[in-house]
């Protein structure tokens, strides 16, 4: 499908993109836990880990429901954002501060995500397609979850101490 | 600086990552706002270009708190997602559902930008830097803002319109 002419082809495309983007996610988070030294954030990267592979389930779930062949397609958004954190991986720095900038490429690629299955979710109602909501709305709640433990990560002692290496 | 090794450091390349991120927006704006056919979705666009030219104004009284030249550095997560929505544009559709497309790429972005400044206000507050925490903080709203007002739009007529097409 090169030309998306209708809302369900944008949510079949999107659902490739996103497919896709999980995919990615996968394959990038063991690194992210092995490079995080706070016990605590790398926990956090291991838990989204085992939940990343959940969504994907959950995507070929949806593929089924609407009879449409699990397939991905390039989703250039989350290669940009993952080649950024692994740019960040890349540098030299104080493990503290490390974290903090993993934290905050992990909350790009949350952020992605919530915004795909957002968009995911209202065509979903706007074209009947109630399993599909269910499914899409699970994996927008587990994302905002993710989110939000790498906020509070974030804002408890682990940028606290990146802070005091000022 | 391309070893970013203290919070300060990291908070300077995030800086100049949105920098360069909100540049690369004010460009893309117009054309989004050109390719919508829905008036309120071009007005939507229209609007937050000149609110995104303002937050490259107060990003730039943020590099002079901190006492540092203002400079990008080119931010490969907005030029995937800015890529994702020009794909989108160049696609033949509907215009109801090329608008919806165009929703969802511009709320990509804005996912990115509120992920951004979220991590540079819990940095600011960190660094002490009680100035930048304001400046920053009234992006983080506006981005916020704009990213429901397109919720809004998507939840309403236009959707609803392109799933009528389906």
């Amino acid at each position: 499908m090169s030309k998306p002419g209708t809302l369900r082809d944008l949510f079949i495309d999107t659902l490739r993109d996103v497919y896709n983007a999980e995919g990615q996610l996968v394959k990038a988070l063991p690194k992210m836990a092995k490079t995080a030294s706070n016990p605590d954030l790398a926990e956090a990267f291991e838990s989204h880990l085992k939940e990343t592979k959940g969504h994907v389930e959950r995507l070929e779930r949806v593929f089924d429901v609407i009879g449409e062949k699990a397939r991905g397609k390039k989703c250039k958004g989350m290669e940009g954002l993952i080649d950024e954190g692994k740019e960040w991986i890349d540098e030299e720095a104080e493990h503290d501060v490390l974290d903090a900038g993993l934290i905050a490429a992990a909350q790009k690629v949350e952020h992605y995500e919530i915004a795909s299955y957002g968009c995911l979710c209202t065509w979903a109602r706007q074209l009947d397609l109630d399993d599909a909501v269910g499914l899409l709305g699970q994996n927008l709640d587990e994302e905002k979850a993710a989110d939000e433990k790498l906020t509070g990560l974030a804002e408890s002692h682990i940028n606290a101490q990146a802070a005091s290496s000022r």
